[in-house]
């Protein structure tokens, strides 16, 4: 796209003083925002924000509005009353005669209020410990509550996740899903973009109008690398970016009072066995944690499928801790109110906090990061026999960098260099993650172009 | 349809116990609403009771529900705190678990409120006069007040008149007009039904939403011959039952501070010719009062027809009373709220009050339903050189007569009885007037079965 | 007092936009009240509203106030958005740095609202009925709504009499019972006036505060002939005119959920009797009503010889319907909760409302007003062997009709003319009479100028 | 008093469970919380909570508290939700039927969330820096937000000085003004005890009550020494507890945007010349800050001394900062309003925020505790020509030591020892600080036992 054609796109400059969390800050919380805003932060600044300034526009691809609006710009200054946030020419259909869309410009103070949180809080070096299990659980709670989205109130938040390119029939179902939820009061938490993570929010909006709720809460988590790419949805009203994919789970999982997963990709998929792998820690047995897999009719294989695979890796067990139930949006609902009071319940009873599961253990290897390396990959260990949780985990890395080296640019550069992972694990599991990927490629949840190569051998 | 089939559609017995405007009656009061609801007001008590408690359903039509619900009844008992409404057989769909769901109760609540109104204090030989102007509209401001729907705030109500079976286009159109209202912080009043009747309000719900707007208002205008056929949408959260026709629109006109009007059938013409007869009285002309006809692109030759027709009939002074917009809702909400703050300078300038359009000279002959005999049509005089709002008004009544004639079963029995309406007019005027109708038969905007036959005749 | 002192006193002039009841009218209603306002109704109008502008001065006196401002005026004009007030030569003390005190504004609407709605509603020959029984509860009924302070919310609001003019340590105990029932939630309805009236608001206000209580209604409710007289204390926060002394007592006994009743004058001798006599009904004798008479222990022989009095005159059974507590604020507080707690379950169990006491029965003798006349003072019946009831009517006659002789200008005229009263009782209750108003006259609660005379004499 | 008679007086055992700040706190928080409350915290935890408990009894006097209540104890504990603090043998003083005082309980979290904060983020070697100018100034903003007092509403708060032990006629004074503060929508900040410190918040309550003000802020700042020996009067309900004197006088300027001092003792004295010495920096010279000193026409004299001390040593330049109003409750309300408006201009011009006084320079030596040794007295420089502002600063830490050497337990110890301080000054400004201090002891604003004996000598 060249500027010629940039340049008719209408643009806007202007002044914002935020409100919220960033309205009572330090004279030296205000210098270190503006430095870090004109410093290392700022690409990304720029970007995050351009995202949220094209909330529910018409394409969702970032490129397109990174190309559209190519001398945007953002700045964060010192002013009266705290800061003032300078936009220099931002898409115009932000502001509706010449006055920033306030929902929209919500989004923005967020996207401020967390990169400066953790730039300043959990920059290396920092106030904080994050090489600890606590120390990062405790980084996920102080980006939470620094973002005011902790509430000692009843639990009643249910976090949905599941597929950005889903078919329509299965984007009608999530809305009604989110009718269904929305009629019981309950509040939805997604990954804040398209598909399975904006249909909840929509259907959950006409119940909570009809039922006269008013402190609804449609939660958006997302994560700097994928705000850029699915601009979170308008109905999300608290947005909050995580610094890492890894934080951003934790996120879900310990503010969530109840997850629903909905048809997806291999993203949904590895997200299951992140869940299902925690859960199945000992240590979390007796922890009560509602999780449905759910879609319409049509969606039925998909998750019969799903479930095949994990009876076959991590055993009868695992299926204790999920629920598949297709076509029915209202059990899906009564099922995950039932369960989210069995929750409240036992928060009382283990004094755990309402808005938080601090009871939930999770090992320090599902916060830190993997990075699918060659060695990482032969050192998995996929045989029958092991902890489930144990497995589950492996299985979960396993998963993570069969994704990367099919579709992300580091894992294919790696795979075209050393060729295929060699992947020590038994032939049926092998074969039955072979066999779910395949299908994914089937019913078009993974963007392949040319025919889908196998990118791991699998060494007996 | 059986009764064996409609045995198996699940229905709820329940009490409810009213708010708002039904929670504190005096004993007498609550003694008449009793009595009212158990006399001659109970069946239609229970004809609206049926088509709020139906609302958002998937079939709109009115009979459909008492087919599927004949056993369905309501009674309004007297009960601590004020009064009880107990249901008997009512749809499963306005219940969640048990309870009813809180919006579809305040509309119950608006049926009884209303009629009561209505049954009590207009009742014929109560406290009011209902025959002259200035008795009718004060009976008209005392139902709106009495539904607490008047408030003393900064003129923001847009009236937006329609088809009610528009097709997907238009549908989609109403939606971003009613979107770029919302972005402007204008509340949207309706005749509350489907179509265009929805659209705006679906679209300003999004638009509130994102502008954080709080107090929004999504006002519905009905009647009791209305509300049957067409249940009110889900989202109106205020609700307004009119006696009748005529007090409905003089609520619409006197409540709303500008109006767009969306295509439609012959009703909505109608309404038109109702609105530029009351605003070319001469009393009115110095009045604001935004009125703006808009569509999409394709739709513009309806508007053109319907202009060229007033042109014709009422001359080019009419057409300095509204304007037509095609294809291009920010201009629409654009001009609109720049006509509403002329409105609001004028209330100032001339002591009337925001919330009610004193000021606006509605005659007499306007307020009084018009019977189409042939008598009455005979007596029109459609000709050229008569004021332009006396024209208007017999305009309108000759096209009410003549879709009574085409279409409402006691205007065709008069028809076939005695013949076609024996109409006075210039030939230019019928001519036009018969080319708008066959318009909006070829448009599919009316419902006719079989081939198109006048029922009027021309005397020269 | 002379014109030249008064000019010094400072004035202001200004215009007042009314909110509340007043701000929605209709162009009929504006019209009426200007009318009403301007005519029959000024000099009342004018008399109330300076009263409330001089609420809280030093002074007390009324015709101190009228002395003070003499060229002071009232106007009601319509206006934009329904009505303005127009205010002559009003108290600077009502004004800051040119603006009107809020609250004081707020009792100004107060006046000319419940003063309309007498001039209209309650009009001779209006649309109510204010000749039977339950014409008379409704017009008392319809004052109070349409004041807006009838809400269904949980039975809280204890009134309080006693007198005006108290001493310090009768005036200090009515602030701890008032700071007792504020800790406890309750709200305050007094006859608004200075002392008793004054000192359990006060209290409750420092309770409240601490109990962070935010609703808090400190309701004053009053009449013509007396709010001129004993200006509302500056606590007030909703301010009722009723027509009337009998509708004053009405709302009173209708309103409250309990009635506490500190040391006063004659004045408060006959409204023990009033409610007493209301009491001792046969048909409310299963009603909870929880009546307390108490204050510091120096008032100890004060209540003592009211309940001698009661107890020969009424019978043992008076003494089931009230309770004597002597210097102990918490646990009148404590009973009066508990009481309440009563009033409570009996309204869910008799399907009474919780605003409005409709299971009260109020004989039609004691909402008409009693002119002591010699024929009816002569017509009284005081003898043993009666229903208490029945007597306690009679003797609250002979009371009132006492207290005239002795006090009132039209009574004292009276007794001038035509000689004592002639009243037929049993001498030991008219002894005891005797020695109840000596008693009075001796503790200064009666104001006598010279030496005592009885204005009666007993026919035995 | 004896422990027999102590036990007589009744006591309540409690769980509470915060809200407020302390409602969503980290589990380490909590655990931290916990450690500090139990171990070096406990005792002043212990102090505070007494002195809150029994806030607005009738003594003033901690000890006589802490003798009443022997076996009183408060322990936090983790509990679901957060924390809970448990009460032993509280004051039963503090309940009503068994429940606390909500605003009660609303100090005591108060006072463990502050005493949390000091001991958890300004502990030494913690993460702060306590040691330069900017690092106290940022600790005594992170307090203040901590406690969530800081926002950015329009400037409208008044610190009023004053002395706790005034005479009648001063106090109702102070309430006058008050009042007339709380009718111009003014919020009052005190030190929270008795005296100075309660009378302009209790005048405010009436008049912000008239005024129907509803969020009304009555903030008491306090630190650990004085808390315990001024409980909190019960109009306070935001309260604040700073670590110590030097940092609560940097919360009293930095947040306040007007200052009025009352009538006081030696302390009161000590404030003045604390805030001109601040004021009559260079840095500070530009910037608006209303300063009056107000009492009834009796104390007239008590400010003309403090006038002529204050021109004497600091020059007719000192007299440009504050204004002396006598016996004018509304001109100081007036004056104080317009003050604040310029400071509200000012704030906006030179970009500071609304909540805290940014711009003010505060030395480091005005920040830092003045420890007043021989030494220290000795090296003090009160001569004439010296720069006013730094003056000031040492004739405020002459008083300081002098104060000490009176009153104080170290001083008085010292002064036995060593003899009596030398002090160099010129002998002009010695004499009237001499006099000044005569006139404390003889209006018995200075508790001196014995003769006045000064405590230093001149040296020339």
């Amino acid at each position: 796209m060249t500027h010629e054609t940039v340049s008719i796109l209408p643009t806007v400059d202007a002044h914002i003083y935020p409100r919220g969390a960033l309205d009572v800050l330090s004279r030296d919380e205000v210098a270190r925002l503006r430095d870090a805003s004109s410093g290392g932060m700022h690409e990304l600044l720029r970007r995050c924000a351009l995202a949220v300034l094209t909330s529910g526009s018409a394409s969702d691809d970032p490129r397109a509005a990174r190309e559209l609006y190519p001398d945007f710009d953002i700045q964060v200054l010192q002013q009266d009353r705290g800061v003032r946030i300078e936009l220099v020419k931002a898409p115009a259909t932000a502001f509706v005669d010449g006055e920033i869309i306030r929902g929209v410009a919500e989004l923005l103070f967020a996207v401020v209020r967390d990169l400066a949180y953790t730039a300043i809080e959990l920059r290396e070096g920092g106030p904080r410990n994050l090489v600890s299990s606590e120390g990062i659980t405790d980084a996920v709670f102080g980006l939470l509550r620094n973002a005011r989205i902790l509430h000692p109130i009843d639990p009643n938040l249910v976090v949905c996740w599941g597929g950005h390119s889903i078919n329509r029939d299965e984007y009608l179902y999530t809305k009604q899903v989110g009718y269904e939820l929305g009629l019981r009061g309950l509040d939805i938490c997604t990954g804040c973009g398209p598909g399975a993570m904006k249909g909840p929010m929509k259907g959950a909006t006409i119940a909570h109008a009809k039922q006269r709720h008013r402190r609804m809460r449609y939660i958006g988590i997302t994560e700097p690398g994928i705000i850029a790419a699915e601009s979170p949805n308008p109905i999300v009203n608290h947005l909050v970016i995580m610094p890492d994919i890894e934080k951003r789970l934790e996120a879900f999982v310990r503010m969530g009072h109840g997850i629903i997963v909905f048809p997806g990709g291999v993203g949904t998929a590895e997200e299951i066995l992140y869940l299902l792998g925690i859960l199945l820690q000992e240590e979390n047995a007796n922890l009560p944690f509602p999780l449905i897999l759910t879609g319409p009719a049509a969606s039925a294989p998909y998750f019969e499928q799903i479930d095949k695979f994990l009876r076959l890796t991590l055993g009868e067990v695992a299926t204790s801790r999920y629920e598949i139930i297709v076509a029915d949006p209202a059990k899906v609902a009564k099922k995950m109110a039932s369960g989210i009071r069995k929750v409240r319940e036992n928060r009382i009873v283990e004094k755990d906090s309402f808005f938080f599961n601090w009871s939930l253990e999770i090992p320090l290897a599902f916060q830190q990061p993997f990075v699918p390396t060659h060695e990482a990959m032969a050192a998995l260990d996929l045989h029958h026999g092991r902890k489930p949780a144990e497995l589950a985990a492996d299985l979960r890395r396993a998963f993570s960098g069969i994704v990367a080296g099919n579709v992300k640019e580091d894992g294919m550069r790696r795979i075209e260099e050393f060729g295929p992972f060699k992947i020590h694990g038994d032939t049926d599991m092998m074969q039955s993650l072979d066999a779910l990927l395949r299908a994914f490629v089937e019913q078009r949840r993974m963007k392949i172009s040319g025919a889908y190569r196998p990118c791991y051998e699998v060494v007996a």
